[in-house]
C-alpha cells in the first residue's frame, strides 16, 4: 500500500506539472491541460512545453526545473522517445509522484520495454514512484482533478476503480455507470492495484470498489491486500485475459503477465473478491451496491403483473441461489381479499387479477407495501409493464414503487420491465436512487445474489491465517533436497520427503534384484504392489513397470521377470535402479493432492479426485496456502469426491481428520521448500482408517 | 401442424367476431375492437355485446348468431363466466377458430379446469380449434391484424413467435426486439406450438422463429415439428419453469406441466433448437439472424479502439467456441505500413497507434476495409469509443462502419462500444440494418456462436431416424413381462430380459442353498460374485447382499453363510428368493445405460459413467429415442468417461463397436416395451473385448 502521502499526492495533488503538454486545444487535440481546466481543478498547475509560449492562456515553462515549486504530481504526456529526458528532469527536479501517458514501452517492442525498465532504475535511485507507462492515470471527482489526455463523457458515481486499460478508462460510464475515484496503472511498471486498493477501501466517499485486471506482478501481495479491503467495501474484479488467446493479446498490450485463469480465480475467491463475468455485471452489482446498504438474508418476493412473468423471476432467483421467500400469515391474510375465487394469493405474487377487480395502482400499492413489511421476505423483485405510449400508460406503477421504496430503505427492491418503453422507465424508476431496474430479472437475481453473497459469506468470512509454524521435519527434508539439481527427484527420495513430514506413504522397500525383492515383501507382508525405479520411465504403468495385488514370492518372481521384459521391449534402454516392493492397499477412495508455483502466487495446492480418474473428471479445487484447518474442510468438501469420502451409497466414511493432517503437512512441505515446483500424491489412498500416500512425485526448480 | 385453411383463419382471418366486447373505449379501456382498428386491420369486424349498442362508431350484434356470415375467427373476450354461453354461440354459428381471452380456467381453480374440459368437449363434438383461454390471441404485423384488447407498443421486426403468457406477447418489443407475427397459445387447451410452428418456419417473410414455453403436452410431436422448422429457419426458445420453484408456478398459471428441465434440453438440443439462457440472448440472437445473412466460418477478426478491450474480445470469442482468425498475409501486408515500429500489426487489432500517426478515420477505414476483405476472416467484431459528447466527437466511426457494412454484406460486422454515449451509437450503428451493436463483446461474440452453431451444425445436422425395426427378441422379452404387474421385476427376470434383446450380461445361476450354489458356480467358472435374490432389498450392498471375487468353494460356502448372517442382522425379515451366483469380471469402466419414462417426451435414454460414482459424479447424457448409429456416437462421446473408453492414460480402449450394439438394443428393449417405465444397467463393463451387464433394474408401470 502506497504510503498516505504519496497516495494524496497521485489522487489528490495540490499541484501538478503537465510535462510535454501539447500547445493545441479544442476538438480531438488530446491535450490533458484542456481535461484539467473543464474538471475545475482547483490545485496548481504547470504547464510545461520546451517551445513555452501560451497553452489555454496559461504560460506554458520550457522546463520542468524552471516550475517554481516541487509539484505533488508530475505528469509525462509526451511521445516515448522524449520520456527519457523528460523523467530526468523530474527525478532532478525531486519530483516524488511520475506518471507517464506514452505507449510504447513494455506494451510495444523490445527497445520499449528496456525504456522502461531504465525508468525504472533511474526512479529507484530517484525514490520516485511511477504510475504508468501507458496510461491515463487518475480521475477523482470529489476534488475535480483528472490527468486524461482524452476528454470523456463524466458521470459520477460513489465508486472506486483501478484497472489496466484506458478502454475501461473512458468506458467506466458504461462499463461501471460511473466513477468516483479512479486510477489507471497502465502498464503497472511501479504503481499497482495493491499499492492502492486499500485506499480506495478506506475511502468512506465510495460504497463499492472496482478492479480491472489483466495480470499481476505479486500475488501474495494482492491478497493481502484484497483480503483487508472486503471487510470494508465489496470488491468487484473483472479478469481479462483468461483464454490463451486473451492471454497472449494481454502480454502483447500491458507486458504483464496473465496468470492461469482458475489459479486467479481461486485466488479471488480465497479473498472475497466478487468476480464478475462479463462487464454488464459489473455495472449491475455496481448499482445494487451503491444504492442498498445491505440484504438481511436471501428470501425473495416476487411482484409480477404476469404469471408467466412471476415463473421467469423464480427460475431467475433459483438460478442465483436465492430463495422464494414463504409469505407471512400477516402478508396472506391482507392480500388474499384482494384476489377474486379463482386466483391463488402467493410468491410469485400475479398483480393482474386483483388489479381487474380493484385498480391497478390500488392493488400494486397494497401488494408492495405488504411485501416489503412482511419480515419472511429479504428483498423484493417487482416486474411491470412498460408496454405503453406514455399518454396511454395507466398502468405506469414507477412512482409508487420509489414512493414505497423510500419507506423501506433496508430492503432492496429491484424492479424489471417487460415492454417496450423500458428505457424510460429505467430513468423513471432509478430518479430517487432507491430502486434499481434491471432489463432482466436474471441480472436482478445475479445482482441480489451479489449482494447477499458479500454480506452475509464474505463480511462474515474467517481471515487468511498468518504464516505456519514449522513442521519438526523440516531437518530431514532438507537433508533429502540438498544438493539435489533441477529435474524430478527419485522415487524413493520422493516417499522419504512424505515420511519426513509425517505423511503416511504404503509401507515400501527397495531391491535391486528378485531376491533381494522377495525379502523385501516378506519384510512388507503380501499381498504387495512391485514398481520400477527409473529416471527415464515417465508414466511407470504405460510401460509395463506397475504390478498390483501380488500374492506370494512365486508371483513376484514371476512378475519381476515378466515386468523387466516388457520395458525392455517398450522403452528399450531406458535406464532401471531397481525396484519398488510396496504394501499393496486394495481399498479406499484416490484421492489427488498436489502443489504447483505459480509465477503470481506461489505454491498453490490441488486437491481432488485421484488415479485414472484425474485429468478427466478435472474434480480438483486449488487454494493458495496457508489455510486453516476450517479452509480445509471446505476445500474438501468443495469437490465431487468429498460426497464419496463421507461415505455416499452405503460406503465407509474416510478419516476426514487424518486427511485434513495429512494436508496440513503437505501444504507446511511445499510452503517450506521453495525449490519444489510441482508435487504430486497421487493416488492418495483414503479409507476410515489410514490416508495413504501411494505414489509421489517431486518437480525441484 | 394445423391445416393451411385453419391457420390462416387463426393468423390472417378475413373476418373477425370480437365476442363480448365491452362498449368503453379509451384510454384502460382494455378494448379490444380499438386495438385492431388501430392496427389499421382491412378485414370485416363484428362486435358482438348482448347490449348491442355503437362501439367506436359500429353497431354491436347483441348475439354472434345475428351476424351475417360465419367469421374466420371469433374472439371470445368476456369474463369466464359468460364464456360458455358464448362457445355454445361460436359452436351453434359454426365458426372454426374461437379464441378465448379469459383467465381463470386451467390456469385457476378447480372450476375453471372442469369448465376448459367442457369447453374442449364442446369443440371437440363441434369440430372447432381453440386459442387459449387465457391469450391475448395473435398478431399479424404484415396483415395489420391483432386481437388483444391491451394496447402495447408494436416494433416490426420479421420475428415469427409463439409463447405461453402474455408477458412475453406486449414484452415482445423488449424481449425480442419486435414482432412480425406472434401466436400466443395462452393454456394451450388446444392449439399448441407445434400447430403453428411449421407454419411460421415456413413464413418466407419470416427470418427467424422465437418459441417461449412452459411446458409440452406431446413432446414427441414438437419435436418432429422442431427438427422440420430448423432446416428452414433459425428457431430460438427460451424455457421458462426450469427450476423447481419455477415448475410450481409455471402449473399454477397455465396448467401446462413443466417437464424435467434436463430432459427438455436434451430434446430441445436434439431438435437443433437454440436455447436462450435470458431474454437478453433471445433479442441478441434475433438481431444477428435478422440482420446477417450467413456467416462463412468461427474465424472472428477483432478490430479495437485499445489492446485492453482487444483481450476482452478474445476472452469473449474464445469463452463462445469462436476463434481468432490469422491474418491473411495480404491483410498484413496492407496494413502493417500503418503502425510505428514499436507496435504491432495482428488479430486483436488495436486501432490506437495506426491513429495516432494516420488519423482516427483513415486508419479505421484502412483496417476494417482490408478485415472485411480478408478471406481467411469469417466475421468481425469491432469495438470503437462512444466516450465524448457529440459536438465533441472526432472519433465516431459509425459512419464508416455502416458503409464498409454495405460494402460486404455476405460478412457479419458487429460492433460494441467503451463510453457514456453508447446508446446513441447503437441508434447511429444500426440505423440501415446491415451491423448489429451489443452493449458488450460477450454477447456479441454470443450471437455470432449461435449464427455459427445455426447454419453449420444445426442445418447440416443429420435428421432423426425414423422408429427402429421391432428386435426379434421380443417376442421373448414379451413372454418374461406378460402378466407382471406395477413395481420391479425380480434381478433374473431383468438379466433375462437383456439376454432376451442380446444385451450380454456376465454369466450368471439362481441358487436355493449353498449346495446349489456350489454347482452353480462349477458352471460358471471361479471367480464368482455371490448377490442375495430379494424383493426387499433395494439396495443389496447396503446390507450385505453382495460378495466379489469368490475363488473357490470354500469360500463360496463361507460368503453364503455371512451373507445370510449379514442380511438377518441389517433387514430382518427380508423375504430371500435365493442368491445369484454371477461371474466376477474384475476389469473394465463401469457404465451406466438407463431409460426413464417422461410425461412429455416418453422413454428417455441415459448414459455416463456407472459404479458407485454415477450420482456424484453426474456424468450421464440424456437422449430422446430413437437414435442413429452416429447420434450414438455422439451420445457417448458427451460423456467424460468416454475418454477412458476411448483408452485415455495407457489404458486399453473399450470395444465402442460392441457398445453401440447394446445401446441399439437397450434403445429398441425399451420402446418396444411401454410397460418399463424405468430401467437401469449399473453397472455396464465395458472393455477391449467385452459389454457386459453386471446388475440391471426393471420397473413397470
Amino acid at each position: 500500500m502506497l504510503p498516505e502521502s504519496d497516495y494524496q499526492k497521485l489522487t489528490a495533488p495540490e499541484s501538478i506539472a503537465l510535462v510535454g503538454v501539447t500547445g493545441r486545444s479544442g476538438k480531438g487535440s488530446n491535450n490533458p491541460l484542456e481535461v484539467l481546466l473543464n474538471f475545475g481543478y482547483r490545485g496548481r498547475i504547470y504547464p510545461v512545453n520546451r517551445k513555452g509560449g501560451i497553452i489555454l492562456g496559461r504560460q506554458a515553462y520550457t522546463s520542468l526545473l524552471d516550475v517554481p515549486e516541487i509539484p505533488d504530481l508530475a505528469v509525462i504526456c509526451a511521445p516515448r522517445d522524449a520520456v527519457p529526458v523528460l523523467f530526468g528532469q523530474c527525478a532532478a527536479k525531486g519530483v516524488r509522484i511520475v506518471m507517464i501517458t506514452a505507449q510504447g514501452f513494455s506494451d510495444g517492442d523490445e527497445q520499449g520495454r528496456l525504456m522502461q525498465e531504465e525508468l525504472l532504475a533511474v526512479s529507484a535511485k530517484n525514490n520516485i514512484r511511477v504510475l504508468g507507462p501507458n496510461t491515463l492515470g487518475i480521475v477523482n471527482n470529489f476534488e475535480h482533478c483528472c490527468t486524461s489526455f482524452i476528454k470523456f463523457i463524466n458521470y459520477f458515481k460513489p465508486i472506486g476503480i483501478t484497472c489496466q486499460t484506458g478502454a475501461f478508462y473512458i468506458g467506466a460510464a458504461q462499463y461501471c455507470t460511473g466513477i468516483g475515484l479512479m486510477i489507471d496503472t497502465g502498464n503497472t511498471s511501479d504503481i499497482a492495484v495493491s499499492d492502492v486498493l486499500g485506499h480506495l477501501a478506506r475511502d468512506s466517499r465510495l460504497k463499492v470498489i472496482n478492479i480491472h485486471m489483466e495480470g499481476l506482478k505479486n500475488g501474495l501481495e494482492f491478497m493481502r491486500e484484497a483480503q483487508d479491503a472486503v471487510t470494508r467495501r465489496p470488491v468487484i474484479i473483472y479478469k481479462t485475459g483468461a483464454s490463451p488467446a486473451g492471454s497472449a493479446a494481454a502480454s502483447s498490450h500491458t507486458g504483464s503477465l496473465a496468470g492461469e485463469d482458475r489459479v486467479f480465480d481461486a485466488a479471488f475467491q480465497q479473498c472475497g473478491l466478487l468476480r464478475a463475468a462479463d462487464i454488464e455485471e459489473i455495472g449491475d452489482l455496481n448499482k445494487a451496491f451503491c444504492t442498498f446498504n445491505g440484504i438481511k438474508g436471501k428470501r425473495i418476493g416476487i411482484i409480477s403483473i404476469s404469471g408467466g412473468a412471476g415463473v421467469m423471476a423464480a427460475d431467475a432467483c433459483i438460478r442465483y441461489g436465492l430463495e422464494i421467500a414463504a409469505l407471512s400469515e400477516a402478508t396472506f391474510e391482507q392480500l388474499n381479499e384482494l384476489f377474486p375465487a379463482w386466483a391463488r394469493c402467493s410468491n410469485p405474487m400475479d398483480i393482474w387479477p386483483p388489479s381487474m377487480f380493484h385498480g391497478f395502482q390500488y392493488a400494486c400499492r397494497r401488494i408492495l407495501e405488504a411485501f416489503m413489511k412482511d419480515p419472511q421476505i429479504d428483498a423484493v423483485m417487482c416486474l411491470i409493464f412498460s408496454h405503453l405510449e406514455k399518454e396511454d400508460d395507466f398502468l405506469d406503477a414507477s412512482g409508487v414503487i420509489r414512493e414505497i421504496a423510500a419507506q423501506y430503505p433496508d430492503k432492496p427492491l429491484v424492479a424489471s420491465t417487460c415492454g417496450g418503453r423500458y428505457q424510460d422507465y429505467q430513468l423513471e424508476l432509478e430518479k430517487e436512487n432507491n430502486v434499481v431496474f434491471y432489463f432482466s430479472l436474471e441480472r436482478a437475481a445475479r445482482a441480489l445474489a451479489a449482494m447477499y453473497k458479500y454480506h452475509h459469506l464474505i463480511k462474515k468470512k474467517e481471515r487468511r491465517p498468518a504464516a505456519l509454524p514449522e513442521h519438526p521435519g523440516q531437518i530431514r527434508a532438507a537433508q533429502i533436497l540438498a544438493g539435489k539439481s533441477k529435474g524430478n527427484l527419485s522415487q524413493t527420495d520422493a516417499l522419504s520427503l512424505l515420511e519426513a513430514y509425517g505423511i503416511p506413504a504404503a509401507r515400501w522397500e527397495k531391491a535391486q534384484n528378485s531376491t533381494e525383492a522377495v525379502l523385501a515383501a516378506e519384510k512388507i507382508g503380501y499381498p504387495v504392489t512391485l514398481k520400477v525405479i527409473s529416471p527415464d520411465i515417465n508414466h511407470k504403468s504405460d510401460v509395463g513397470g506397475v504390478r498390483l495385488n501380488i500374492g506370494n514370492s512365486r508371483q513376484l518372481k514371476e512378475a519381476f521377470t515378466e515386468m523387466y521384459k516388457e520395458i525392455n521391449h517398450k522403452q528399450p534402454g531406458a535406464q532401471i535402479d531397481g525396484v519398488l516392493i510396496q504394501e499393496y492397499l486394495p481399498k479406499g477412495t484416490e484421492l489427488l493432492l498436489g502443489c504447483k508455483k505459480d509465477p503470481q502466487f506461489g505454491p498453490v495446492l490441488a486437491f481432488g479426485a485421484g488415479g485414472v480418474f484425474t485429468e478427466i473428471l478435472n474434480d480438483v479445487t486449488l487454494r493458495i496456502p496457508p489455510l486453516s484447518r476450517d479452509e480445509m474442510s471446505v476445500l474438501i468438501n468443495e469437490t465431487k469426491i468429498s460426497k464419496i469420502l463421507a461415505g455416499a451409497r452405503g460406503g465407509t466414511a474416510a478419516n476426514l481428520e487424518l486427511l485434513t493432517d495429512s494436508l496440513t503437512c503437505f501444504m507446511q512441505l511445499v510452503l517450506a521448500n521453495p525449490s519444489i515446483v510441482e508435487m504430486d500424491i497421487n493416488p492418495l489412498l483414503a479409507d476410515a482408517d489410514r490416508i495413504v500416500a501411494l505414489d509421489s512425485r517431486v518437480t525441484l526448480g
